[in-house]
């Protein structure tokens, strides 16, 4: 499995009045973070979602250890927690890179709709190649 | 015709570590008061946009006169400077509520596009009505 | 007590590639209604800032019910749910604007820093006039 | 010189619900990319933003050529067009990766700024070696 982080060089715009990331932000890098991991792993979302599966966000929490400024580089790590072809889950830990100071600890729920009619789809009926690769990275996941 | 200026209050999330309003979000502004202006003046582009014509945007130039910080309020007033149909121009000026300062000022370009081919269509063809309802505006503009 | 609901209309640059407002937004709609409701209450957030207190989030969470589209309306209603000085949390629950459908269900935990220091304070000591304003929030409020 | 283009992925919180990139966020883009140039060219904003003097954007201009979608990677490359100390600009081109496909064109004005009296300020007196080192990049550019 390719473990490798996730390496965000912090952009001016993301910056607030506080001169740190603004909270939100750590969210939108969360997404980034999960989908070059499964990208990486032999299930790229993009190709999810041209063939007709949306994975919206059910829930999401984020916890901040420390703040990243202008100038720093963030590096997240992803796992994958669940999996059972209806329901998804991931945990991430976010880092100022080359040190061990935690920026963010989260984790996110997600469910996989049709595009069309907006409803649940069932990965395993829906998507059997991809269901197999997520599979494959959960199996490999030392939870 | 309304000419009511679109209210907007600085965001925190908005500000960058200058302490002021990052100048991204003055294009975000623009668009907010420009659906507001036509909204007021019965070419709604929610409608629009719900009736298969998308509205993108062709060009965009924006000068920042003047700062707004958090805890300020922003006020844009929308002109309308051309529109034949297949073409649509704006200007905007926003103003710190209450005041005669400039924060920026700019202008934006826009087409109408099917919302499935992204092919260019006319308005007059397409939806005559609303097509009717911008020349209106256009008149009642004093350029 | 001011409960007055938070109304936010959705914004083009809000919405993702699903036709919804994107999951991040939601989070940035806790802190609008956020400063709001301190606003309309006696503790507005823009005086504390420019006193020297800031107050940076802790941690936040949002369980995604519902999905606003471009065209709806927003209504957040915000409880202050624990404040000790020290420690200050939120939940927050969005609807669809005259509906009671839930879009999103949130709370947030908030400290004090110095902005010089970036070291805790105590808000008590520091600043004992909001200190109360934001107390007699939390006794008004039916928890 | 160094005159690699800055690589951006598009990331899902950058569509919109025409299912492109949102037009405000490739003026992003061009910060993002302006301050990899420099950072490259031995100019880094970040050094300047830490020893006091800030750089806002006077006047930004972007035209639309092509969308970049949820799956595309963007190069933008960067020219550095005028600079005397006071007044710095700069132009754009954003290409859909490995192609000649043309996103967006833009260009982009600033001048510098004392962080705390927020005055302008000339870089040759305040910044000699950054001003030098600027000064070198716009030698060796082919205007």
């Amino acid at each position: 499995m390719d473990n490798s982080r996730c390496i965000h060089r912090v952009q001016y715009y993301e910056t607030d009045r506080m001169a740190i990331v603004h909270h939100s932000n750590y969210i939108r890098w969360m997404e980034e973070a999960r989908l070059d991991f499964m990208r990486n792993n032999g299930a790229d979302c993009v190709d999810i979602e041209y063939r007709g599966v949306q994975i919206p966000v059910v829930s999401i929490d984020c916890r901040y250890k420390n703040s990243a400024r202008f100038g720093d580089v963030a590096e997240t790590e992803v796992r994958l927690t669940f999996f059972n072809g209806i329901r998804m889950c991931f945990s991430y830990r976010s880092f100022l890179q080359g040190t061990d100071i935690v920026l963010t600890e989260g984790t996110s729920e997600h469910c996989f709709i049709d595009e069309n009619t907006h409803r649940p789809v069932n990965l395993r009926r829906r998507l059997p190649d991809v269901c197999d690769a997520i599979k494959k990275i959960l199996t490999e996941t030392d939870n």
